[in-house]
């Protein structure tokens, strides 16, 4: 399609739009270091101050953790109502070592813009925002209503975004929620994300002896937490990653043919992928394809192990406790409640004698699959193409965007996960960037969006009250 | 026996002897921080200078690493030559916030002196150190030549005396090895050790991507490394310890039926003991006793372990690599070279795919054993039940001195190990202490021993060159 926002308009604002962003990836609004409490803060005053200039009207809603930063544009009769939602808190940036420049202070290097919350999420939700701002700043009327939910402890879970969705529900009303927390399928192919996995995190410590030990004195006669830990962890998954404790699988909802086809006709390339996460192979449950088993399939991974002597040297300790956070990726069907009891009857059954343990839940949430045929999934086609100047293909992701499934619940309402980012944009890792064109190009399918969306009439596609779309391909 | 030194002789010099301890206790000679080279160096200088004081010849042999400090008294016509080896560096203090008091802040409580290095082995070897000053501030004339090998690597392998051994045989003739750095077997039962476990420390890298990864989006498809080490570390050992690498037990020298018949004599108390290490109770390999499995079998324990986000809150990356710091503790006839390339055998038949590994063998030494009826122990057995009130037991311990067989093999001498410590005394872990009675009871019976010793005319119960004395009980 053809449209005002695809002509010089927004090109005489790039420089702009790109020193926004600069300014605000300076900010380290680490939401899970209550040492950043004041960062995070601002952070959220940044974006809601760009809002209020703009002319939105904007409420900075408290909440037992970082606030929420909600803003909207004036109702339009007969125009439907869109939410869109991002989060303008980051992932920790340790290991700070392995950065080339600093995670917070955003450096241009070959066309990317790199620090973190580049992509994730700052740089794409701010595509919306800024097209929101161009829309307004054009004197053209906006023939939808666009409303923002920005909030600080995506990366945290959520939990009281969540809590306080249902009191919410009202302000929030729409018939759409838009994200771009996501990434495009590869390098010029741009993709419309249409499933999520969950998640369920966890840290598990096993205490050992009082205190640390002479391991020559009393090794071989007290029980090694750090051996323990390793046992533990180690009867979780057989070489293939598959998770043996018990029941996990019996909710999984299998891949249909059909998707498995229209997947395949991606070509992927697994070369290439495994170089972009700089690995030596790739690995995973037999009988899937790698993009099937990050996507589709339930995995565990380890996060992170402490115990005993990490410093310099030899200490010959027998440690008094170790430590490990990990987390599942679970997919639509899996409850995190129903796992995170099947792991602690696991851990339990498995303890070694000699030690003990204590399991703590973090965050949950369960697996997203959103309806590949509505008609704002054929508004958001028609814009991506016209913007990207390619059709975008329909894939699904192996992150969690916790607060997603909850919105179609409560909002009774559609997704959709329109990811400007690519795979290689280094989220959650060091050197994390967000390609400076694809920012632009976000911007301008984002403003060519809302004109594709003026154009329907309000639907509601849980009309019948379905608890999630079964139509799916 | 009686003896001069057991008058009131030594009692008017308490007071001096803990004030000198409490001084050499406040230099944190970390051997293994490269960034305490100037303790190190500070507490080398702390020893030779209070030797050079009492009129000894005194010596610091630099090495490619800490000093030794060399010491001697004249020597005496048709009297034996007796060696003191002790060492002046200490293991690390961490984790310092589980101190009562600074680790390099000796503080007193309830009768003991609490610092690291307050019995490993700072107090020890000074017991011996004032034995001497006292002999030679008495007027009377010391029966026998005392000479004294005090290093600062002990806590790092002793590789560089090691490796100097064979040039400084000359320096080092002597007739017998005396060395205080082990425990007495329980609180009022004094003992003398004549086993002592060797070992091999390693660190393990596992490698998987190039960087930190969004668990979201890999994972499943790439490899975890902190799965991987722990896959390899539970692959180690089975659930009582028992370590599975082909061939580890070979060579391991089983308990003789008279050895483990006395030491059922010692009524070991193992409630006591898993108390003493904060236990809530004991393990390990069946059919051994808790004395048994700790002084003569091979044990496996893992010292640290390293991987991912170790910070607050959650992270949900996979990790781009993980390692563990990881010891065998060995008994006699086992080689360390040998087991280090059984253990690159087995830990490469069980690396998963998709990561690499690097193994770093740190240091190693053979376990040890001395003859249980050479003179210098009947001289022992006297000097001890004279100071202690109590005759000795013979015991083994755990722990290793990697220098000790070196000492045997090299100087073809007998050895003594003469533990004033106790078994809770905490070396190695947090609040490390010495009784300050057992610190007395000590320079009492070092002094004692000089006297017992200088009655016996140079023997070598090695002169039929044999390696190891075969005769033991």
């Amino acid at each position: 399609m053809t449209s005002f926002f695809l002509s010089e308009a927004l090109q005489q604002s790039q420089t702009r739009h790109l020193e926004d962003l600069i300014e605000w990836l300076k900010i380290p609004s680490v939401s899970s270091d209550t040492s950043k409490i004041g960062e995070v803060k601002q952070a959220a005053k940044w974006i809601a101050d760009k809002l209020k200039d703009a002319g939105l009207s904007v409420e900075t809603i408290p909440t037992q953790g970082h606030a929420l930063v909600y803003a909207e544009t004036p109702e339009v009769a007969n125009g439907p109502t869109v939410l869109v939602y991002g989060h303008y808190d980051v992932q920790p940036a340790e290991p700070l070592e392995l950065w080339t420049s600093g995670a917070f202070e955003p450096t241009i290097r070959d066309g990317n813009l790199y620090a973190r919350g580049a992509t994730d999420d700052k740089g794409q939700v701010l595509t919306h925002v800024q097209s929101v701002c161009e829309w307004l700043a054009s004197g053209k009327p906006l023939p939808l209503q666009i409303k923002f939910l920005i909030e600080g402890e995506e990366e945290v879970g959520s939990a009281n975004l969540e809590r306080m969705l249902p009191e919410l529900a009202d302000k929030l009303a729409c018939d759409c929620v838009v994200i771009s927390d996501s990434s495009q399928y590869a390098d010029g192919q741009p993709a419309i994300t249409y499933g999520l996995r969950g998640i369920a995190t966890y840290e598990l410590k096993v205490q050992g002896p009082s205190k640390d030990l002479h391991s020559g004195s009393f090794g071989g006669a007290v029980m090694n937490p750090a051996i323990a830990l390793c046992h533990l962890m180690s009867s979780m998954v057989d070489d293939q990653g598959r998770i043996q404790i018990r029941g996990f699988y019996d909710d999984v909802r299998e891949l249909s043919a059909e998707e498995r086809a229209a997947w395949k006709q991606l070509s992927p390339n697994d070369d290439e992928f495994a170089r972009s996460a700089g690995a030596k192979e790739l690995f995973g449950e037999k009988g899937y394809t790698a993009d099937e088993r990050r996507w589709a399939r339930p995995t565990f991974d380890i996060n992170g192990l402490t115990s005993g002597h990490q410093g310099e040297g030899v200490k010959t300790v027998l440690p008094a406790h170790a430590s490990a956070k990990f987390s599942f990726r679970l997919v639509p069907d899996q409850d995190p409640q129903t796992i995170t009891s099947a792991l602690r009857s696991h851990l339990e059954a498995n303890l070694p004698k000699g030690v003990t343990m204590d399991l703590k839940p973090d965050h949950g949430a369960p697996g997203m699959l959103a309806d590949t045929e509505s008609v704002y999934m054929d508004a958001a086609k028609a814009a991506i193409e016209s913007a990207f100047g390619k059709p975008p293909v329909l894939i699904r992701e192996g992150g969690s965007i916790p607060i997603v499934t909850k919105f179609q619940e409560t909002l009774k309402c559609d997704c959709l996960l329109l990811g400007w980012g690519l795979s290689d944009d280094n989220a959650h890792s060091p050197d994390e960037k967000f390609r400076i064109d694809d920012y632009y190009r976000g911007i301008a399918a984002s403003a060519v969006l809302w004109e594709a969306m003026g154009t329907l009439q309000p639907v509601d596609p849980f009309a019948e009250g379905a608890e999630l779309p079964s139509k799916l391909w």
